[in-house]
């Protein structure tokens, strides 16, 4: 493949032309030190160690994957070394406690860091990126003694974490969860049982590193309600700071895998290990919510990341790569034939991935406004406030990662099909990166799980159409700002009339829901695609409207830049936001449509 | 993978109660031994084949693929044997001319047949998939010779062939090719090039390989007007009907691929190897015309098998997993959980599958009718019926190639989806299932030359919208049959109303596209995808009536069968058929919204 660069303009357009991030940091208590010039070094710093150290290990890694020796994952040629930089850098803590070691700053730059890695190197980015969820959960749920042992070198980056949630016969059902956990008599407790899907359950990265298990007490009760949280390290801490002795915990399997091969996906056993409960008996379900939430908005990341790496380098061959000629007559006489680029077909499939890279990046970016208020450790002192965010992105976070994950992927899909057969060849690198982002959609919850987090409890449960009211008031008073302007109005009226129909859509859903249970899994697909859709729809209104600032006043950024603001937010307005239509359609279709056929006479052999 | 069943049922269904094809047959000169009893007996066989032999080797040659050694390629493990085993039965000359070795039945049932083999082992069966182009293309256009030599061992299957078009500087865009033909004194050709991804390239299953090679001669004219058609066989024929020595052909190289990988793709140098030229000189590109079409609606296939496999085998995963409980509650309370089947999106997924395997399969068994009045050597007298048929079967073709093969690499991902975080890992085989599909929408003209083909080409320049008109009115005609049946009413309807916006919409755009060429490649892809989903219904509505038919008269199937039928229908028409409106509404949208862009401003780095 050929590059990546970090795409630093349309960061810095966001953050100071779009969202005014500057005043949004000094509002925040641990904002302060995020002054506009320190933003700039530290994300110009991130962009080099990306492009120069992280990208070139993309193509490797997947080539050579990791392999399971002597019992211990070994991680591709280059990803120690990678690890190592990355340690020397301070960029794990960037946005951890200043306690533990941690540079306290925004949790919104941790995902600015976050995209930027991921796109460079997606399956690297997981072994750091499973870290943070574990060192989320112990800042949150974990006692002092817990948080100066583990919190503080896995805040250096020298141990590393992971979540074992998942076990053979459940996944999304925790319920299900077999894993023991036997009190001994010094309070710890002794751990047994297998969990598979693990990512970076095991890799020679770092010198430890710690689980933090779901696992069962023996009197538990049954279901969700029985569950606790554990903290299980590889190998059990020396009292100094270092790892000491091997603890009973070790790989059964290296998963093989479509993609991220670099990232290693681990069955790991624990026989009567030792572990050490986070938190309260039986509320390792709750504990679990605060780490889901923040890993779902990660895993929002890798619709947004791949698909501006796709689009990267599909740009760069629909330009270099000539056949036939443009419809409307030769564009390069002098050539054999015209550049991809003069097709309107290949501009659809660029201009797609465009609106999605850059309208997903704006969604991550407006929604980690409300995570700088409320995530991790950084907890502003008015608890009603920090609640109304929790609520909101709550909101926001099944739509972005449900949403994002499956655009994102047919995102990278139409790279690869920009580069016709040779985007299924392996050298060109196109291939992989949909491999790797096939997985999106899968963890951190499906789609399906999301849009029912999403229409099931955030909007019917727990605000009764609250969340969409108070979502879509916003996307009104905003879209009325720009009625008057010849070129926003058109798109402005949109947003109106769709902040409109989403709570119409709503409403009809609670009531039909009243009655039929069932509706609202038969609906929360549609709903979450169609909210989607006018979530991103909010999105480039925003950044037009910013654009035409920025060409009237002369901001910060090219002409060039505004002018394919415009072009791509036309072009979502008039090209992919009428699939949300569809999409509204078929949510108020009775469930019938899909229940009604009973699990006999749903065969393939009759 | 669990497992592949023939879907013996709903090929049934389709002969026999919904396109009558017992008269079809009937019809058609080489028709008469194509009674019910022997394409019963001929699909049984296949059947078994597909089941025992084809599907047990489909995950073993993914995990082993095809390798180089000194030169030659070598398959996977069970492949050759397979393939004597296809020989024996003599499954290549199914629908091949008599004269010939073939068994000259109708070329519908070799579609079906390909089907079948298709779903079991893609890989494999492009082996004699390929080849059967290459004869196509010897029966209808290489001299009495040439079929003699070459053709009567490859309808036995003893030879294979290939198509060698792609160079490494154009694939689409064939007026670039290179290759060189140099006359030699005894009417031979010398004929020096490199074509890559050229599949069935090279294997060690049959005893020779003949290439049916695109080239230049030395005055040819520049662009397609100068292209030539010659056989290059691997070895040159011993005159007795054996291989002879070898001629002047290698492999460069063997192609490392996202998926079919048990498909050989590779690199094919010549060097000044003995070629033959088949048809007239500069004429090639006509010639190949004749196989793209064919070509076309195998790839189709590819929509339809893999979908249909992914059913299967997720649908098998639903009724056996158990997650949550249903939202309407308990469903199997002696159960730790509910089985996949109670969820509604769960089934929203499956139902989409089945929607677009059963759809998709009516498609081309509709299509095939007319095939068979006109596909390789079985022409009816009357010429002027066969240009009819040959019109009606170039309209439906891209539709079948371009929307089938995305709708089947979607359901392929739904497929995997049902699976949740199972579905990634290569074990379980429905990962293989997406990446095998993902080449369908690439290769023999991506989805957007479908598009254009289809827009451009048949419905704006060969017949100003007239086959729309004509298909149109073939779809009012059944609609309007069922407005009195109180089931079928509400979706005659809607066909009746698509048969209308289907013609407005072309008419608008033959309007725009007279000022505006741009509008052609920029409404492409919406058309295409629009007239797909309308096919798809008008096939849905009659086998919604077939079903209603079946269940009031006692047909051949089961209720089971009759009621899935009319649930999918209705699924169909209220679920999925809402996306045909999004493409419509964008369809319209001015080329501007794709072109207005400068290629300088069309960037990532400003």
């Amino acid at each position: 493949m050929a590059s990546y660069k970090a795409p630093l303009t349309d960061v810095n357009f966001l953050l100071n032309e779009v969202f005014d991030y500057p005043s949004h940091y000094q509002r925040l208590s641990n904002g302060a030190e995020a002054t506009p010039d320190m933003v700039d070094a530290i994300l110009g710093e991130c962009a080099k160690f990306c492009e120069n150290t992280l990208f070139p290990l993309y193509q490797s890694g997947d080539q050579e994957g990791c392999k399971l020796v002597d019992g211990e994952v070994k991680t591709p040629a280059g990803y120690k070394e990678a690890y190592d930089e990355y340690v020397a850098g301070g960029w794990q803590g960037l946005s951890s406690l200043e306690e533990y070691g941690g540079q306290n700053l925004p949790a919104s730059l941790g995902l600015m860091k976050q995209e930027m890695m991921g796109t460079a190197n997606w399956p690297f980015s997981m072994y750091p990126g499973l870290s943070m969820g574990a060192m989320n959960t112990l800042q949150l749920h974990g006692d002092e003694d817990q948080r100066q042992t583990y919190l503080t070198p896995m805040t250096e980056g020298r141990w590393t974490g992971t979540m074992c949630l998942t076990e053979p016969q459940c996944g999304t059902d925790l319920g299900q969860v077999r894993t023991k956990a036997v009190p001994q008599e010094d309070g710890s407790y002794r751990i047994t049982g297998t969990k598979i899907f693990i990512s970076s359950g095991d890799h020679d990265l770092a010198e430890n590193i710690v689980h933090i298990v779901l696992a069962r007490t023996p009197e538990a009760p049954k279901g969700t309600k029985g569950i606790s949280l554990f903290i299980v390290p590889k190998y059990l801490p020396d009292g100094k700071g270092n790892a000491g002795e091997a603890n009973g915990v070790s790989v059964g399997a290296l998963e093989e895998k479509m993609g991220i091969k670099a990232s290693a996906t681990c069955t790991m056993n624990f026989d009567d290990a030792n572990g050490y409960m986070v938190g309260e008996e039986n509320k390792g379900m709750e504990c679990m919510f605060t780490f889901m939430n923040t890993a779902r908005i990660g895993t929002a990341i890798q619709g947004v990341g791949p698909a501006e790496l796709s689009y990267q380098n599909a740009l760069a061959y629909a330009k270099e790569r000539r056949s036939m000629r443009a419809l409307s007559g030769k564009k390069e006489p002098e050539q054999v034939a015209d550049s991809l680029m003069y097709h309107a077909d290949v501009r659809r499939m660029l201009l797609t991935q465009k609106a999605v890279a850059e309208g997903g990046r704006a969604m991550l970016y407006d929604a980690a406004q409300y995570a700088d208020h409320m995530v991790c450790g950084h907890l502003e002192e008015d608890t009603k406030k920090i609640q109304k965010y929790d609520d909101k992105l709550g909101f926001l976070t099944p739509i972005l990662k449900g949403f994002l994950t499956e655009k994102g992927y047919e995102a990278t899909n139409l790279g690869m099909q920009v580069f016709g057969g040779h985007g299924y060849i392996k050298e060109h690198g196109m291939e992989q990166i949909v491999r790797d982002t096939r997985i999106a959609t899968l963890y951190e919850g499906t789609t399906g799980i999301q849009a029912l987090d999403l229409l099931g409890r955030k909007v019917l449960m727990m605000t009764q159409g609250g969340a969409v009211r108070d979502f879509t008031l916003r996307m009104s008073n905003e879209a009325r700002k720009h009625l008057t302007d010849s070129t926003l109005r058109p798109w402005a009226w949109q947003i109106l009339k769709l902040a409109t129909q989403w709570n119409w859509l709503t409403f009809r859903l609670m009531v039909i829901a009243r009655k039929d249970r069932d509706m609202v899994s038969a609906a929360a697909h549609d709903f979450l695609m169609y909210s989607g859709y006018v979530y991103m729809a909010f999105m480039w209104l925003r950044m037009a409207a910013a654009a035409r600032q920025g060409l009237a006043e002369g901001g910060d950024q090219s002409e060039d830049f505004y002018n394919a603001k415009l072009a791509t937010a036309e072009f979502y307005f008039e090209r992919m936001l009428p699939q949300a239509q569809g999409h509204a359609d078929s949510m108020l279709s009775p469930s019938d449509t899909l229940m009604q056929l009973g699990n006999e006479a749903f065969a393939f052999d009759y």
